[in-house]
């Protein structure tokens, strides 16, 4: 390995860094406009995920327009009060209470689609498991919200959506999935924790209770 | 926002690097083994990876033991010749000549499995979509594989295997979902470009292709 391979500490700090300081932001966005050039190396960063025969299967639809992201927080709104159903007592009022996307607050949206049929990579490595596609796709929201912590910007995963309802609102051809609507933006802070941590709804596990050795 | 919660520009610069020179790896392993201080730091990486209502629903399988990788590569083999049909000719030439997997080679290969019942998380969020749990799943190895660039290792997503064999082979309980099989390890160098792009498989699209504006 050429030794200009290797991370300086720093560089390896910032990795490190970007991934434990990342949060899932609902709830402290900032109204600031992104400049086009960062928006640009977030996005970029996402189209060099990895993908199964190098498939490239993502688009991405940049969503500031007022009007659409209000259509899209009424289909939010519809979805979230459908869920709360699920819930009674003390959780209820907990789920309630949880801010659950930052739809209409952050100044841009994202939306992820995955083309499982694109004919870039020629069908490499999809014959055992189809939805290796999906995951490409997948891996460039990852990357997209890692570049974002390291640009200050947060962002916010909405999975609380009717998607066939949103693929109506955003014109995206039927044979596309939808995978992942995202809201970003300068934030006013970054919480230590997890906001689901933070509010009671859950705790994180070891990592010892979920690693095995050579067999499950 | 703190000040403390910026980067410096060279952390900004590691994430880049990171994402940037992060290869899926195949031929290039060393059989020097990953100090567990390091391997844990990996796993801790990707641990820490979102997930919806903080479901964390991964499992990691370390699989270091010769002959469990060794029956793996005869599963991936087998998987391999199998699709090896789908292409003629020139591709079928160029098909032939690709190293694939690097199961053997790698000193440590990792098996990430998602379990979407697990009850952590108490269902937020999976209402609309329950892929999205799979999809967490996935940003827990991309995490995994950006950190393990930083730490020099490199990393190779082998999705060309008979899944049910696989799970039977590690003892995976049935109902779990297997995500991907990684092979990690030290390398002799970190190509500059995909493997599947030097050797003329595939191209890269421009970004510009990919990105819309407000709607498709």
């Amino acid at each position: 390995m050429k030794e200009t391979d290797e991370f300086t500490h720093e560089e390896r700090r910032g990795v490190y860094r970007a991934i434990y300081e990342r949060r899932d932001v609902r709830s402290h966005f900032l109204p600031e406009p992104i400049p086009d050039h960062v928006l640009n190396r977030v996005l970029d960063a996402a189209h060099h995920a990895p993908s199964v025969g190098f498939m490239q299967p993502w688009d991405f639809i940049v969503v500031r327009d007022a009007a659409v992201r209000s259509a899209v927080y009424e289909n939010f709104e519809c979805a979230r009060r459908q869920a709360a159903e699920l819930y009674q007592g003390e959780q209820r009022k907990l789920y309630d209470g949880l801010k659950l996307a930052g739809i209409a607050d952050a100044p841009v949206n994202i939306c992820v689609t995955c083309d499982q049929n694109r004919a870039k990579g020629n069908g490499l490595g999809r014959q055992t498991d189809p939805s290796v596609a999906l995951y490409s796709t997948v891996c460039a929201v990852q990357n997209l919200w890692l570049a974002a912590r390291a640009e200050s910007l947060g962002v916010g995963w909405v999975s609380i959506l009717d998607f066939d309802r949103l693929k109506v609102t955003l014109g995206i051809p039927a044979e596309l999935t939808l995978v992942a609507y995202l809201c970003i933006g300068y934030v006013s802070e970054f919480r230590q924790k997890p906001d689901l941590e933070e509010k009671g709804w859950e705790t994180r596990g070891s990592l010892e209770s979920v690693t095995h050795f050579d067999k499950w």
